[in-house]
């Protein structure tokens, strides 16, 4: 049995309990977190540890899985905590991915331990899928959808406007555009021909909702490039109607092969998720049996999707998955 | 540079050669054959080679890849070659395959070399796709579909029957099928209801269309669990209507998660081509690369898509797929 840990107990850390009950190879030894684990309960009972006692239990944990934001939490807990432990996280600060990388690198190496970071839909599935269909089709361009799904900085974003008291903001693909694609057009895309912007925004009593729509509709890089539509709502239809934890998005990649490029193939990888945290979690945790499994096999290091062998996360012998999956 | 050479030079050795030709970090040394070399021209001028002196072209290549069929050239082709070179093959025989792993297994450690067998979409990418959506949802249907396009084996069988000139079989996934496993709805799907099976035939001048189409409707394992049609054409439509190589499918798995199990995911993958045998050879191409990588690495033996990192797939570094593609 690998035993799995969690550190962080937001949605993530609940998806990644949930999901470890999943897999009959694995068992959860518990949750850390820096809040007072007297005043937590946790989905399945499992028990909670302070964070900072962390070293104590070393021996009983194979994998931690790391559950905190990409902001602040995970740029200092992945290195510090990859010294003594195995560890997996899903950094998806893009543009800071090198540096991560580095710096994660480093201190797993000095601990022989594996850390496997930007594990996720994107970072992580999508990324495979732009890595597979480049390899297979160089000829070509890769487009990525985002969802129709909830993006927190953009609601964020909404939030800090003046006379705003809560706000959802759905990402939603352009259906002309997929179908442009999907067709194998290879079209040229500006931002606003990818994606639209539906904002629900519960305003202040009395508050300029003009003004609101205005301030949202020109915010730079959030909104100002795109089609964005702004409702405004009241507070019981916010909790009522736009709580849900969707999400989904497309990887596609139209390429030309022949002696003459002349014949098109499109490759699509698509996906339409109830729950973006609990999808997360489970990709983190099938990531989580392939990180223990190669240290025991003697790798160490940081490492991302693009290194681990498919085989390494499924909990099925390589005889198994020959004769029943290929 | 990687000199590749092709070993059988049918539709799918002319798409590979194609398929060399779109990647910077590969040439081709050229064409194996048991044809006359002398009476074969190739697409892009590279020299032909009798097969049986292939030994004596040993240092210069890097990896063959195996371009015959999968009946009777594979399994006897891949486990000697691999004795002497690294090797890449499209085996498709489902069922054969761990006896033929086991046969290029043995061969390829002797030799040391790296052999993947089995390379192509199906087996192939869609066996990946299979895995890696069983292990990130070990809770769920998995459900394959193939089409619309030719299958050859379907095709042969037709012109079997008697008054049959010539025959064309499209294989194409039924619509309300593919729409309930998209919907999440996790249906139970019989043979006759996930797939169709569309038949061309050129009949002989006088022969009885009624018995022919009554053979094809009840023939035991290729039709007669199928709704099948069957439709009379002349050979000029045959022509100029059925000669495309165009094909496709998709995996689909649909997956819960939640402590209920509350949530449901749904995972695509989807591919529309062009040309079946030149996507098959472009995936052939990158599985190659790969190959070399891994045997000056160190590695041995036979292996398959499910053993491959990734990132031994594309012609970048890891430094540039981390910050580009992850």
């Amino acid at each position: 049995m690998i035993n799995v840990a969690i550190v962080g107990y937001g949605n993530l850390g609940k998806g990644v309990e949930c999901a470890v009950s999943q897999n009959d190879d694995m068992q959860l030894y518990g949750v850390f977190s820096r809040r007072d684990p007297e005043k937590m309960q946790t989905l399945t009972g499992v028990p909670v540890y302070k964070l900072d006692e962390i070293l104590k239990h070393k021996k009983n944990i194979d994998v931690l899985i790391l559950c905190g934001g990409s902001a602040t939490d995970l740029p200092v807990q992945t290195p510090l905590l990859a010294k003594d432990f195995c560890v997996i996280d899903s950094f998806d600060t893009h543009a800071r991915i090198p540096e991560h990388f580095e710096n994660v690198d480093k201190c797993a190496k000095e601990g022989k331990n594996i850390a496997i970071i930007s594990v996720g839909w994107d970072p992580g599935m999508f990324s495979l899928n732009r890595l597979y269909a480049e390899s297979i089709l160089p000829v070509g361009t890769t487009y990525t959808f985002w969802g129709k799904g909830v993006s927190q900085g953009h609601s964020d974003a909404i939030r800090r406007v003046d006379g705003v008291l809560d706000a959802r903001q759905y990402t939603i693909p352009v259906e002309e555009a997929l179908k442009s694609v999907r067709n194998g057009e290879n079209p040229t895309l500006t931002t606003r021909q990818k994606h639209l912007r539906e904002c629900f925004v519960v305003a202040k009593d009395g508050a300029d909702l003009n003004k609101i729509e205005n301030e949202i509709k020109t915010m730079p890089n959030y909104f100002a490039d795109y089609d964005t539509t702004v409702h405004f709502i009241s507070m019981e239809e916010m909790q009522k109607n736009h709580m849900a934890l969707s999400h989904g998005g497309n990887v596609i990649r139209s390429g030309k092969t022949g002696i003459n490029n002349e014949n098109n193939h499109v490759i699509e990888y698509k996906i339409t998720l109830d729950s973006n945290p609990e999808f997360t979690s489970s990709v983190l945790v099938a990531y989580a049996r392939a990180a223990v499994r190669m240290k025991k096999e003697g790798f160490i290091g940081c490492k991302t999707v693009f290194d681990i062998p498919p085989s390494y996360l499924i909990n099925k012998t390589d005889e198994e998955i020959r004769k029943n999956l290929l």
